[in-house]
């Protein structure tokens, strides 16, 4: 992992960016991860800044939307970090609840669709 | 698949309740085939009836996390029927968009969080 | 996809062996498509032949084992062609419908688990 | 996590009834969370309950096939409890060692399925 | 989706470098799709462009590494799409073969690794 | 686990051959652990053996496609070892700089193509 006091001009700069950006003093071990790889650390943090920023969905929503994603996939290291930054965007116990038990619901649904080769309704089918 | 015409009192009974929660006149094929075994058609739609109904997250937002959780697994059936779902509850096109490149970004850095071995900082970790 | 008439000896050796074993007289898709590199047709033969035998557990529960981790998959080629093996080696109507239910379960709770970072209990840790 | 002491009268009559129905004294790690929000809890353990006990199949079998979903899925968590409830329902290591090997060569054969965008043979497609 | 005739002209820029840079005179379907939203598709392209560039990897190998996680993923259209380009960069049948045997081989022990819930050896740790 | 030292004369000739093929003198947990079923200790060791040699794919690219895989299912036991071997094989930081890029994006790409139903485009058809 790279440290801010051992980082160069380009890294500094996007740690920089990163705390501005969150409001925050510390930079997570993620990001101090690829900060080995300056492009992957570039790349990665323009689209996420882009990505979560309000527009027709709200902050909140899109982090549920990235933990239903990272609980599906089972990442430890996402669940982790990005449940304290949905937290600290105001999701309560009740709606962590709420979240679990779709992510949960769905994960039994996809198999079961799959499980049962379950053909495609006529009026699910997208437009050509 | 067990059309409503063929169908058991018990399971045309719960035809009849999807029919009338979901305010609809057609049964999809994701039904009719559970239906080959009551009681999985039973627990399944209880399931859902209960956890996709308004609470601390409004209906919308539910299908969003359904339709996150169904991209990242791969369910084609899943996103096909999910997706008239969540564009009935009123998704635009700019949320089904922003949906999506959230989703995109969370495979991308969870796949990144396990190829880098990141380990968790401390101020993430659960309470014991 | 490699048809038997234009096999050669090696690739042809082994698609008797597969007609032989299961007691059939067609070759599946699979088996022609592999057959394109033969290095990767006899070593999955070989594998699939030593592992599906009868041992601790019998030839039918060894395909509900592998129903179940395709349905987890979403691989809809392993779903079509292991359902027919396991019904012709005798899964009844009821047994897939407990075998989905299940299956539908695991993947609800393994993304429980994964969501609320659920930490190992001391006596389910594995002797070191 | 809640402690049984400190259970509401609901989470309560949960944890005793997971109790009862598995002859054992004490709640796991899994439950504990869940019932931060106890609606999740009793879905799950209802759900675990009726799924769960004897039918069409037996509860080792059962056990079996929910270890290979929580392989596939890599949950640690799950492999962890469900080693141990398979085990205490008499899976040998012999057992053990045959699951694995299905489990590993589904997942592989699932992969090549994919990768080789094998077709679905006519004979092995699902009655409409 | 969005043809070029009917495409704004942030769309037809994007899509005119797309045809330029991979030198052919069409638009897959992928971009046409993504060109409902033209935000996720400039990032999609940016990042596809800059990261299948040559570099430490050359642009086939990267290719190999896009399958490898396209078939662990069952991705149907990611199959179908990186195969052709993969053929277009010079994978031949035997590498095709080789890869498939590796992603194969990988997702099996992959699940067993998870399945045995092996220890990470010490000299494995990352560094702290 | 199984030690050398408490290995039958089946489980130490593939230890032997482990370590002589490796050019190491320490065996992983991963061989320890699967030494308690030698029928898949020796079946997984002949397969890595076969499948890992030099052929149309060096070693190091065929290394690079296991990580590729690994990170994709969240193998953390995997990603230990093999980013290991691929270090010994030659893997440059830069080299796990670009992995990393492609297997994000790769990731990123399979859900969007998922998640919007892409159709595939008849030119990518496999001919049949």
């Amino acid at each position: 992992m790279i440290q801010y006091s051992e980082a160069s001009t380009e890294v500094r700069a996007i740690f920089d960016d990163i705390m501005v950006t969150r409001k925050t003093d510390t930079i997570n071990n993620f990001w101090k991860t690829l900060a080995q790889h300056p492009a992957i650390l570039r790349r990665t943090w323009e689209s996420i800044k882009e990505v979560m920023t309000p527009g027709a969905l709200d902050p909140l929503t899109k982090e549920l939307i990235y933990l239903a994603v990272s609980a599906t996939n089972q990442c430890q290291y996402c669940m982790a970090s990005h449940t304290a930054s949905a937290r600290s965007k105001g999701m309560s116990d009740e709606a962590l609840g709420e979240l679990m038990a779709v992510v949960g619901l769905a994960n039994q649904t996809n198999a079961l669709a799959a499980g049962y080769q379950v053909e495609i309704d006529e009026q699910f089918k997208p437009a050509k």
